[in-house]
């Protein structure tokens, strides 16, 4: 990897190019940017070889290092996932272009023409872990959207981004655009991330990706806004009024069909007036899937396999087989739990009660708040958004899963013909 | 004023009293805070005398510390200005509900139905100087947006406050709303504003509004989102190809209507081919207008009653009648000065070639771009959007003047039947 005397002085050139791309890609109109996402493909495929091979050399490491396997497995890029990534590029540059939509428009009555239009954010950086294909995700993403990007990716797969990155600058400046639009950041130093992060001047906005201790750093170090989320703690409440077989079908699956992913479920709610019924027969399902069941008092009595919750049992995102358990009295106690120790990604309820489902929905505060389904749908795929760049449990600008037009803002453009105020 | 003995517990009483009150707020519809808003400025009449009672102890404090008359202007409330507050109050009252707009609503392959559906974004702080109508402006925004606030007003009109906030109060609870809804902060100890601004477990925003050292003091302290502008460095360019005379009239107007404010403009570029002419006859009218020019080279060779522009100048928002001018070549160097020294606050381009004018409202990076009309109705009101809020010169969330909308976040509300994910 290249040598970097200056950190701050390296930091400084990513953004001041990066804003220099962008002045030139705000102008650029949908047709040259989806031209080069499918340049950007192509070049994908047609150096799988190379990426392959700078993927050996990560792989190599990573044998070295003693990773998980689990993480060799994330890391590994064949001929097939090279594919995967190029048609995921080809996927988001099918898209609508979400630049230069009017948000709203309206003739004032003296006369002004008001236009709210969906601009670029400007530039973007993204600071992420692992998964080579969040690479191209989100330098697709970004061009879509005009807006240039600086990505840091993990040490772990840092040839891959690098053989990735100069696979997708040859795409851009084969069709004319600013190679520098999208920039890989060419040094594992750690040192490199706090000198980006204070960048105010060139970056508009940072988007973390990965565990929680990650991106608490980034939101610590950075003085640029921040769109993230922390932690995925999330509920699936069985109301008192639910199908049986449609409550045990997706507590299986929001707990255990994935269970290391942000929206998978943690903590389960039984309504009192099923829990006798319910929870032995799903806590049941769960023991014997392997799943370690942490519950209350009353979730014990029903279930002696499970053991004791604390306190900070409710609080946990635990990524891995273990469930908590609670038997609430009604909706409203529901609610309360969630909105206590939630963590605002997602929440469930399952009910044939529309007024429950109702309640719940306006009650919860929560980004994505699902009626008799699985939480594991709580995705950008999922929500016909495309690729994702994140998943934001911030209130402000973007909440839930985030696609290419979650990367714009807009722009007022008030038209007269000589208008002054009096 | 009360005597707050310990300011950090204090600030958390009110925090966790707007987090209830915001709790119950997200479940109103819209009718009843329509109808809190309609009892709202009907209790802000019926108590004029007691407001105009109290605001006569603000401005006996103005006047025994010498503050200036356009500072006790501000400050007054006569009662004409109480009945403008309180039909500002009902014009609030009048607009369309933003909570609970479907913002987009589509059905996956799956059968899931998803909706995006615009929420409250909880609980909003407001720290604000001198006018006493921002109280009543900014609980009624809150209101209608269904969001609870913490309102922190300057010292000068701390009475009036307080007597607009019991007004508020009353008229919350008499349509048996939490009162707590909208809570004014009862001391004008400086200490509780960080200690305020570090509850970002009960506060969702806080928007600052005042002098730019108010707003760096607030982000610098706040561990909340802030949505803020800091200056408003505002340019008008007078393209080559534009008609004079309302050129003149537009300068004029952007310049001097109320050079106080922050859509007033502060540098005014002449583009090369028609400098010879317009310098010297817009300038001139400035100059006799008591306007003060600071001109670049070209600028003072063709009027010379300029004085000579530093660097500094470029970058000064004056908010008086002084005026920054610069002679450039053309278009492009234009948007280079705006986009190099402007605050991305509002800026202005008069011209009558349409290419010209679609090249500027692109490439200049500004919340508000004009075309052939003053700089001075970028504003809430002039926009159509009542009240506003703030104008906001950030690219996250909210961009340029802000109304009830723009205090609202959105949820995802997924329905299915039962689907899992496999």
């Amino acid at each position: 990897m290249t040598q970097i005397q200056d950190l701050a002085d390296y930091a400084t050139t990513l953004g001041r190019n990066a804003r220099k791309a962008s002045a030139a890609l705000v102008r650029t109109g949908g047709q040259l940017r989806t031209q080069a996402l499918l340049r950007m493909a192509a070049a994908i495929r047609e150096q799988s070889a190379t990426l392959q091979a700078a993927n050996q050399k990560d792989l190599s490491a990573a044998t070295a290092n003693n990773l998980s396997a689990a993480m060799i497995d994330r890391l590994t890029l064949d001929g097939a996932r090279v594919e995967k990534i190029a048609a995921a590029v080809e996927e988001v540059a099918a898209q609508a272009d979400p630049v230069g939509e009017v948000v709203t428009g309206y003739v004032r009555p003296n006369g002004l023409r008001i236009q709210k239009v969906r601009v670029p954010l400007g530039v973007v950086a993204i600071i992420y872990e692992a998964r080579p294909n969040v690479t191209s995700d989100a330098a697709a993403l970004c061009l879509k959207s005009g807006n240039a990007c600086i990505l840091r990716g993990g040490k772990e797969s840092f040839h891959t981004n690098i053989a990735i990155g100069s696979a997708i600058s040859s795409a851009l400046s084969s069709v004319g655009l600013d190679p520098n639009a999208v920039q890989l950041v060419e040094t594992t130093d750690r040192a490199l991330v706090p000198a980006l992060l204070k960048l105010d001047e060139y970056i508009d906005v940072v988007i973390p990706r990965g565990g929680e201790s990650l991106i608490r750093a980034v939101v610590k170090e950075s003085t640029i806004p921040v769109i993230k989320h922390y932690t995925g703690n999330c509920h699936v409440y069985v109301h008192s009024r639910c199908d049986h077989a449609m409550a045990e079908s997706i507590v299986l699956n929001a707990k255990l069909q994935r269970p290391g992913v942000c929206n998978a479920a943690e903590t389960i709610l039984f309504d009192a007036a099923v829990a006798g019924e319910l929870v032995p027969r799903i806590g049941g399902k769960l023991v014997e899937a392997g799943c370690e069941v942490r519950g209350c008092e009353k979730t014990r009595a029903l279930l002696p396999a499970a053991k004791a919750a604390t306190e900070d049992d409710w609080r946990t995102e635990y990524l891995d087989r273990i469930v908590a358990m609670r038997v609430v009295d009604g909706l409203e106690a529901a609610v309360e739990h969630i909105n206590r120790y939630g963590s605002r990604h997602t929440d469930a309820i399952l009910t044939a009660d529309l007024a429950a489902a109702e309640a719940f929905a306006q009650a919860v505060d929560a980004a994505s708040v699902m009626v008799n389904c699985s939480t594991r749908f709580s995705d950008g795929g999922e929500y016909g958004l495309g690729a994702e760049i994140g998943i934001s449990t911030d209130k402000l600008h973007a909440r839930g899963p985030m696609g290419a037009a979650d990367l714009t803002t807009y722009k007022y453009v008030v038209t007269g013909s000589g208008q002054i105020r009096t």
